[in-house]
This record gives structure tokens, sequence and C-alpha cells, in this order.
């Protein structure tokens, strides 16, 4: 086995054996009064029950998939038959794996943490930490070793040819994004029905306060913030890493093939060249694995500091590994003499992804963070009542997408630029998956990051229902503050790396085309044609459609769980004096249900429509090449790229809108009560802000996130399915 | 000079002769009672205030770029200098004059219609609707004399080459939008300020009603429905009649340059097939005569299915007269011989754009009135409070795209095949473009319609505030009723026409980029090429950005009458108790100063946005034309079509929910009254409903809206200066 693999079959499993200690580590720590653990594990017990039921779901769907796979490749292209499905399961299987473990850390750190905020605040930061970062090291390695571990089973033991491998295999993305689409929905529906059915119940009806153990949906709230931030995310980033190692390595063969002169015709080198990006990803594992240990606190300063320094030297260390990648695949050689510039252009296309990221973090804190004027303008607006909190809310929301958009386009254009300017054949497109390559460089951390969220929210709710007293809570509801900020955060980073993200997967896609397709020259993606207009129309109406039903599934499962809470009000009145417990089994399994029927229809909306158009016009341009000039694969190209333009746009919409409401609200919360001047916590100007913060719940936390997955399966569909569209 | 000339000069004659005589018709109707009048006078006042200032500021905005058209003209393509500017100039006078028009009659036809409501229903309904027509006649007629009387000076005094007038008068057209989005942006502002300023210090803060003569900003809120509705959407659909005219025109012209031969080679006919959409549209302004003719109702009937139909009425002459013209060019002669199924395949062209425009109304009618289940389903979150409420306008909204989208695919995909397939060369464009202009065939009427709406609306006000019995309420109330559903539609109608106008200017785009590079051949649109995917963001993300300036807009101008009616109030509180008369002049003066200086920073948005991409991406391709291989022209075509498609699904998200957010609180509102089980006015529902309403008064009147000028201008914007990017 040649030192490219051993490295990277190396660095994935000692981070999966550093996730294992840090497993250790956690579980080591106390575990607070008898209490604290009743609510703990109310908490675990529903949320294991949630995934057990969603992931059998799930993976009915999935099997069902992967026979319609097979079984549409064994008519078309039989030969790729076996690998897809092949792929496409483990893809999926994986994904599963990666978003149960994302839960199973979160679930036992809750209680860890709220312990350890009992005595420092390092101790609690740590715990959050380091159990969010089980779940980041786990899921990038095993996205990691799952593209590595397929690729060498195809290469010796499938005997295929190396530059065709990342081709066969490509059905490993598609298998993940697609478990990823149905665990973020049913996670995002079953979280924010939960919080927006007991807030509505709770807070507005009975007039008791959030987290109050008398609100029957209270667990079901907990329970909610791990299985759709902790599951849903984890598979969502596994994903994004998983479907980016294998198209960038398709674009690496291309590079190859391109250039195979250039390489001295090197079998060696092309498998070098080929692993370039998981040679990458394994230097940003390490990276991630130094930055997560190094991030501690003092009692008096600020956690979001100590993340902050944690992610900077993250970055810092991924460009450095970055540079050693470069240089090793392109700087040696004989690809060195013919193309001295290409290492240093590809190493900047690098630095410029990661640059993209850090501008990314930046936007989303200043239109999400109450320091500045997006949200300050919410909270005037709000002294006017809701609807004028609401209009300024979507401002800002429709406002805050012109920054992101800019940057984007200046990443593309100018790791474009570099790469054609490399010295390579082919090197404009390759470079921009290298851009990507370096902006999900510091994946794991923040995945850490995103993890760190719900622990600390969960963390500050059995603080609150085991009547803790005022100043632990003072500390976990500074970090539960700290949580809100990075999730917020891991949004942006997680969209804008599905932004370039898709750029690149739609090259591959291209690169599929022109391997399968004989007689057939791939001629762009001329949206001024009718067929391929009609494409783009298609996928800016999917992302509003989509997201409509995102939204509608989330009210229809919340009014299940309003009617349940206040029929247990009307059959027990004790549980509203505090004198007989509420059932919160009861409703967690109601919303449970609730969240799983109504998956179903967007994640099918989404699988099924590339699906669609591509095979309708395929058989339009069948029956009349002359009219509809162009094929299935041209209007499916058109309908993924318009599709993630606007989806990403309109992501950037609801995740920011929801954040900036949310913390609007807080920014209220934290005047002084002054009732007169309509100021502080109860006046009419809070309760306006309530209004915006339970709009804004579905918006950032169930269609928001789940677009992030339909722009990636798009392109994973597309790409797995393209031979069948031509 | 030739008989279709003289038909066009004909009809546009006579429809404007027809309009003065509606107006006579109009002004000798009774003035009613002199409470009445003063109150009318008060909005005449304000109204032509408004008017007046706002004229002078976009005369002199279009006077500075009348300047820089020449300019730019002058040192690239020095020979179309003078008629670019020329045509410019006499666009956004005309389009002046149509706004102006359409106010005139309406802030003297309320008075009117208020009183013939006192004697009969049937008087109140042609008196608004006659006035209404005054203002779509006139219009339409304009716009076919405008281009008419240019396309005969430059052939018979300019001496140009027949087939290349319209390139050299599209400026007529882009000098209508820049002033139609202006205006609509200026009246937008005007009309959603006062009324959620009105609303928000009237009814919430002082609790008195709506339309309250204590409240000083009633009269503003009154004069924004006609600087709004009236100007702003006159001068909208003036502009999509001659754009489309003009476009048209160009895509006739291709249409006998491709096929002279068919046509005999001879310059006559060249002249009828050049003047075919003006023809189509002189038939379509005497169905519309009829049409609106044709309309009247009984005391106890719905003035609705009067309205509903002229409007059938109108759409069947249209189609009748569609068939007329279409055998005319394209059934005799020598083309009928070579292709003798021309004229039948574009007559069904025709016939789906009309069948197209009557499917928005349905869809539009589904989404916004509630007898149907989306309102129902807004009125029913309403029990849950205000964030609910918003949530489900919010999906439905993003629900309401999905068919529109479908329903413009189908068009343009039909009428381009039914076109390739009429046996003429070039026939796919030209056919969209032929289902343009069937859509676009009943405008006179859709245009009455809509202005009846704010004619009927001020009926209704000035009966409120004079005063009047119970039982004439009634009947403004119903008529007022109507008037939203009809405006409602008419959005609906003009969103649909943007969208398939927008596609054939930009085919009459790429037809002048052919005509006007020698060297370069224009390669289509390819969106997976960088520059041109990001002038396809660029497209997507101004959508966004301009419709959050506009919304933000309004909330500042808001403010500011929020607090002159405070500072009133405080002032005199005489004026509270109904014992002195508030200043409604100080209140209209402010809201016109903010309106006019909040339009300006979204209106050059929209204009310069196009030109800088435009110009930096072809001046980045003349510096390195291997990276960056697509000219500004295709960057700038990218960002013209994803911004159409992005603009139409928004518009439609804004006007569609701002609509069913409305009749969710008249649905209501008409529920008994019930507050003990959360029902009818002044329950918590209702205060709910309230809210959403509000929120969507920005919505759908003045960024949706403006969100369709947007479109309109970008196509112009690109057509007229298309020449510069490359």
């Amino acid at each position: 086995m040649s030192q490219e693999l051993l490295l990277i079959f190396g660095v994935s499993i000692f981070a999966m054996a550093f996730a294992v200690y840090l497993i250790k580590n956690v579980m080591k720590r106390d575990t607070g009064t008898a209490k604290m653990q009743e609510i703990s594990n109310a908490i675990k017990e529903g949320a294991e029950a949630f995934l057990r039921r969603q992931n059998k779901t799930i993976l009915w769907l999935a099997l069902v998939t992967t026979l319609l796979v097979y079984l549409l490749y064994t008519f078309q292209k039989p030969e790729l038959a076996l690998w897809a499905s092949l792929s496409f399961i483990l893809g999926a299987l994986s994904s599963v794996v990666s978003g149960y473990i994302g839960m199973w850390i979160s679930i036992r750190a809750n209680i860890r943490t709220a312990s350890e905020a009992m005595n420092s605040m390092n101790g609690a930061l740590q715990t959050a930490l380091r159990a969010g970062a089980v779940s980041g090291l786990f899921i990038v390695a095993l996205s990691l070793l799952g593209v590595v571990g397929l690729f060498t089973i195809a290469l010796y033991l499938g005997g295929l040819e190396t530059s065709k491998i990342p081709l066969y295999i490509a059905g490993y993305g598609f298998g993940a994004s697609f478990v990823a689409l149905f665990a973020q929905l049913g996670g995002g529906i079953y979280t924010k029905a939960a919080d927006v059915g007991a807030d509505l119940v709770g807070k507005v009806e009975a007039g008791i306060p959030e987290d109050d153990p008398r609100n029957p949906a209270v667990i079901a709230d907990l329970v909610g913030d791990n299985v759709g931030d902790c599951a849903g995310r984890g598979a969502d980033l596994f994903e994004s890493t998983a479907a980016e190692n294998i198209g960038a390595m398709i674009l690496a063969a291309m590079l190859y093939n391109g250039n195979s002169a250039m390489f001295g015709n090197n079998p060696e080198i092309l498998l070098l060249v080929i692993l370039f990006p998981l040679i990458a990803r394994a230097f940003g594992l390490i990276s991630s694995v130094i930055g997560i240990m190094s991030v501690k606190t003092k009692e008096d300063k600020d956690p979001m500091d100590a993340l902050n320094r944690g992610y900077y030297i993250t970055s810092f260390l991924a460009m450095v590994g970055f540079a050693v990648a470069s240089y090793w695949v392109f700087g040696t050689g004989t690809v060195a003499s013919s193309a001295p510039n290409a290492w240093w252009h590809f190493l900047i296309c690098g630095i410029i992804g990661i640059l993209t990221s850090v501008l990314f973090l930046w936007i989303t804190q200043y239109y999400t963070e109450y320091k500045y004027s997006p949200v300050k303008s919410i909270a005037d607006a709000s002294k006017t009542g809701p609807a004028t909190n609401i209009i300024s809310g979507i401002a800002v929301g429709f406002e805050c997408v012109a920054y992101p958009a800019i940057v984007i386009s200046a990443a593309i254009i100018s790791s474009y630029a570099l790469g054609v300017s490399s010295g390579l054949e082919n090197g404009g497109f390759f470079a921009t998956a290298v851009a990507t390559m370096g902006m999900l460089g510091p994946a794991a951390y923040v995945l850490a990051m995103d993890t760190f969220g719900p622990i600390t929210d969960n963390a500050g709710g059995i603080v609150e229902m085991s009547q803790q007293p005022e100043e632990i809570r003072v500390k976990t509801d500074r970090l539960d503050a700290v949580g809100n900020t990075t999730k917020a955060l891991t949004k942006g980073y997680a969209v804008g790396s599905a932004a370039l993200a898709a750029f690149l997967l739609f090259q591959a896609f291209i690169v599929e085309i022109k391997e399968y397709s004989h007689n057939y020259v791939f001629p762009g993606v001329d949206v001024s044609q009718p067929p391929v207009f009609i494409g783009a129309i298609m996928g800016a109406m999917l992302v509003f459609l989509f997201s409509a039903w995102a939204i509608k599934a989330v009210g229809r499962a919340a009014q299940a769980i309003i009617q349940n809470v206040r029929d247990q009000f009307k059959r027990d009145p004790g549980i509203l004096e505090g004198t007989s417990k509420p059932n919160y089994g009861e409703c967690v399994d109601l919303v449970t249900r609730a969240a799983l029927r109504e998956m179903v229809k967007p994640g099918l909306l989404v699988v099924l429509t590339p699906v669609l158009v591509g095979l309708i016009f395929k058989w339009l341009h069948k029956m009349d090449p002359v009219v509809f000039k162009a094929t299935g694969a041209e209007v499916v190209a058109a309908m993924l790229l318009i599709g993630t333009i606007v989806g990403v746009i309109v992501a950037l919409f609801l995740n920011n809108a929801g954040g900036a409401w949310d913390n609007a609200k807080k920014f209220i919360e934290l005047e002084p009560k002054d009732l007169a001047n309509n100021m502080g916590k109860g006046s009419d100007k809070h309760k306006a802000g309530v209004v915006g913060d339970t709009v804004g719940d579905p918006f950032k936390d169930t269609a928001g996130p789940s677009l992030h997955v339909l722009i990636k399966l798009l392109s994973t569909v597309t790409l797995v399915l393209a031979p069948l569209f031509i």
C-alpha cells in the first residue's frame, strides 16, 4: 500500500481513537444530583426512541432507493450497477452512524456539562466542547475512512481503473445526502414543533416560564435539541465532507488525465494526485485535534473568546497542512519542473477557501449578534409591535444575502483564475475544488462547535428544571448564549461550504457526462434555450416549495403537541399546580410520530423532482431533438445550478433572519425592565420580540438547515444519475 | 402610408378619443355633499402635490440618464446615440404622462363613485370601472402610438433601414421602465408608509377605527392609494406594453430576415410582419373597449361577476382579433403557400398567452381569496397568535410559486415547439413572443380593473369619513372588497406578463448582439462558466437586496408619520376628542418627502448593477480572455435571466402572501363575534390577523409590484446597453 494511503488510513483511525479518548474523558465526569439524572434520563430515552424510529424509517427508504438505483443502472449502464448501489447503501449507513454518534455523546454530555458548571466554567466549557469534538472528529474521520476504504477496495479487489474509481463510488455521497436530508428534515421538524408547541402552550397560554417542569412538552423540547441539531447537522456535515471528497477526486483524476505527460505518465503519481483531497482532509483533521485541545478559559473570561481562539488555531494549522499537501503533490517530481507555479497557486486557492469560511462567520455574526445594527434595528422596530418586528426581520434577512453572494463569487472567480494560470490543463475547475477543500479543512472543529450548542442548551435546561441556584444558572445561561452563537455561525459555514461544494460537484458531473457519453458532447448549460431555462425555473421553484412544505410540517406537528398539552392540563389540573407530574413520554411519542410522518413529503419532493425532470426532458429530446435541443442532462444541470444559487440565498435568509429575531428578543430581555417606557422583559416590546423569535424558529432550525442538504442532495443525485439522463 | 400603419394610428387615436368620452361620462356625474367634496379635495391636493414633486425628481434623474446614454453611445456606437437617447426621453415622458392620467381620473372618480353609490350599485360600479378604463385605454393607446409614431418618424424622416428600426427605438422601453421603476417605488413607499403609519398610530396606539377623520394620517393614507396603485401600476403596465411591442418587433424583423424568400422578398410584407405585434395590440384595444362597455350589474348581484364577465368577453374578442391579425400577416400571400401552417400555429401561441393569463388569475384567486383553503389556513393559525399567523402566511407565500412556475414553463415550451414546427426559420423564439402578445392582449381591460381598486377604496374612505348611513357603507364596502380582489388579480397578471416579456426581450437582446458584433458570435448563456455563474448569482442576489431596501424604506417613512401623528396628538388633545381638526397637510407633506428620499437608493441599485456587472466583466474579458472566457454581454445575460426567474418567484411570494394575509384578516372579521371562543372582530385571533395584514402591506404594495418593474428594467437596460458590453 502506498504511503499516502497509509497516511490517510492512519490519520482517520487516529482521529477515531482520539474521539474514543475524548468519550472516556467526558464520561468519567460527574453526573450531578439525582434530580438532574432523572431529567437527563428522560431526555436520553426520548432522543434514543426518536432516533431508533427515525433510522428505521430512513433505512427502509434507503433500501428501496438502493434497489431503484440498482435497477435503473442495470437497464442503462449495467457495469455501474453494483458499485453505485453498494456505495449508496454504505454511504447511507455511515450517515446513520454519524447522526447516531452525535446524539449519543450529546445526551450523555449535557448532564456532565451541567454538573461541571457547579464547579468551574472551564470544566463546563471543556466538557461540552470535547463532547462536541467526539462527534466532529468521528464524523469527519468516518467520511474519510469510508471514501478511502471504498477506493482501496475498488482498487485492489475490484480491479477498476484508478482514474475511474471516484466515478464508481460517487454513490457514497448520494447515500450520505439521502440520509442527511431525512435526518435533518425529521430532526428539524421534531425540534421546532416541540419548541414552538411548548412555548405557545406553556409561555403564552398557561403563562409558565420556559423549561418549566410543569410543561408536559418540556422534555420533548430538550430532546429536540439533540435530534435536530446534533443528529441532523452531524448527518449534514458528514455528507458535505464525503461528497466533497469524492467530487474533488473526480476532478483530480481529470486534472491528471489532462496533464499526464507533465506528471510523467506515472501511475503512482496518478494515485497521489487522486488522493490529494484526502491528504488535505487528513491534515485538516490533525489541525482540528490540536485546536480542540487548545481551548481553555478562565472563570471571568468570555468563553466565546476561547472558542474563537481554538478556531483560529485550527484554521492556521489547516493552512500549514494544506501547504505541505500541496507541495508534496504538486511541488515535487516532474510536474514541479514543467508547472513550477502550480503548487503555490493551489495553496492560495486553499487559503481562499479558509478565508471564505472566516468571512462567512464574520458576516453571520454581523447579521445575527446584538452588538451590531441589524439586530438592534429589529429590537427597535419591536417598539411598535409584532408587525414591525416581523417586517424589519424579513428586511434584515433579505439584505444579509448580499455580502455572502459577493464573497462566494469572489472565491470562485479568483480560485478559478489561479487554476487557469497554474500551468496545468483543466486547472481552473480543479482550483475551485481546492478552494472548497480549504473551506472544509477545519470542518471537524466547526462541527465540534456546533454540537457544543445543543449540549449547553440541554445543560441549561437541566439546571433550570432541577432548580439549581442562581449562580449556576448564570454560568449555564452564558454557555447557552455562546452555544446559540456557535450554532448560528456553523449554519453560515454549512451554507457557504454547500455553495462551493455544489459548484465542485457540478464540475464532477460534467466530467462524468464526458466519460459516459460517446456520441454526445456536453455543450454547457445554456439557459437561453427554452428547455434549459425551464430547468432553471424548476430549480428555483423547488427551493421555495420545499421550504413551504418544511415550514408547514412544523406547524402541523406543533398543533399536535399543543392539543396534547391542553388535554393533559385538562385531564389533571394538578400538573399546573405542581402537585402531579405531567406525562412527558406521551408528548415525546406524539411529536416523534408527527415528525416522521411529516418528513416524507418534502423529502421525496427533493429526491424525485430532479429524476423526473431529467427523465422527462431526456424523453422529449429523444422524441424531437430539434425542438428539445437540450438533453435531460443539460436541463437537470440548470436545475442544479440555479437551485443551488437560490437555495443558498434562501437558506441565508431563513437562517439569519431566524438568528437575528432570536437575538433581538434576547437584546430586549437585557434592557432594564421599565414597562412604562415599553422596555425589558414583560413589556409589549418584549412580546413583539417573542413573536419574531417564534417565527424564526422553523426558519432557522428546520427549513434553512434542510436547504443545505437539499442543495447537496441535488448535486449528488444529479452526479449519480447523470448517466441516465443522456 | 400603408394600411396597417393607418389601422394602428387609427385605433390608438380612436381609443384615446374613447377615453375622452369616458372622462366626460364620469365627470358629469354627481359629486355628493359638501362634506364629501371637502375630503375629496384634500385627497386631490395631496395626490397632485406628491405627483408633481415625484415627477420633478424622476424627470431630473431621466435627464441625467439621457445624457449618460448619449455619451456612452457616442464613444462606442455613435450611429445609435441620437436615436437611443431620443427614444429614451420620449419613453420616459410618455410614462410620466401615463402615470399622471391614471391618478388624474382616479382622484376625480372616487367622489363620483361614492355619490353614485347613494343611488345604485350599477351606477357606482360603472363609474369606477369607466374611470379605470380611462387610464387603461389611454395608457395602452399611448404606448401603441408612441412606438408606431417613433417607428414612422424613423422610417419616413430618419430614412433608417426598416428591419433595424426597432433596435434604434428600443430606448423607448428603457425610458418607460426607468420612470416606471421610480414611480412604482416612490408610490409604493408612499402608500404603504401612510397605510402602516396610520394604522399603527391610529388603530393600535390611539384605538380609533380605520379611516377615522380624527387621524391626521388618514388623508395621506387615501392619497397613497392613488399615487401607489394608479400612478405606479399605470407606469408599470405602460412599460410592459411598450417594451413588449418593441421586443416583439425586433423578433418579427428577425423572422422576416430568416425567411425573406418565403415572404417574397417584399418590403411591403416586411413592414406588415414587423407591425404584426402592433396590429394584434390594436385589436386587443378594440376588444377592451367592447368588454368595458359590456359591464353592468343589478342591485342584488355580485359586482365581481360583472367584472369577470367583461374580462371573459374581452379575452374572447382578443382571441378573435388575434386570429384575424395572424391570418392577415401569415395566412395570405406567398408565405401562406410555403408555410401553410404558420398562421394557425401563431394563433394557437396567442391563445396560449391568453390562457396563461386566465390561469394566472385563477391561481392568484386560489391563494388569496378566503373561499379557498390557503387563506383559511392562515385564519386558522391566527388562533394561536401572531407568530403562527406569520409562519403560515409565509408558508402559503412560498408554496404559491409552484403552479405559476409550471404554467410559465408550459407556455414557453409549448409556444416554442409550435413556432419551431411552424415551417418558418427562427419561428421558435418568435412564437414565445407571440404568446406574450396574446397575454398582453386584454391589457387595457385588466388595467381598468386595476385602477377600479383604488377608486372604490377611496370611495369607501370618503363615505366613511363623511359619516354616510350604514346602507351606503355596505355598498361601498362590497365594492372595496371587489377592488381588493381585482388589485390582487392584476398583480398576478402583471407578474406573469413580466416573466414572458422578459424572455421575449432577452431574445431580442440576442438578436441585437448578433446585429452589432461583427467578430463575436454570442455563444449562449452557459452558467457552468464561472463568470456567467457569477452573473446568475448577482441576478438572484439583486432581487433580495432590492426587496430588502424597498421594505426598509417603507419602515423608515412610516416611522416619520408615526412621529408626526404622535406630535399632533400631543400638541392638540382636541384632535382625539373630535373638537379640533388635525393638520392633514402636514402628514401628506411629510410622507411625500420621505417617500421621494427613500426611492432613490433601491432605484439606483437596479439601474446601476447591470451596467456595472456588464462593464466589469467586459473589461476582465479584454484583460484576460482565457480566464474570463465569457464577455460582459454573457454575464449580464445570465444576470437578466436568473434575476427574472428569481424576481418573478419572489414577487409571487410577496404579492400573494400579502394578499392572503389581508383576506385572512377579513375572513376573521366576518366570523360571528365571540370573544370567549376567540372569534370575530376584536378577538385575539383578529389581532393576530391584523399583524399579518400589516406585515403583508409592504410586501404586496411596495416590494412585490416594484419587482415587476425591476424585472422589466433589467431587460430593457440590458437591451439598450447590450452593444456596450461586448
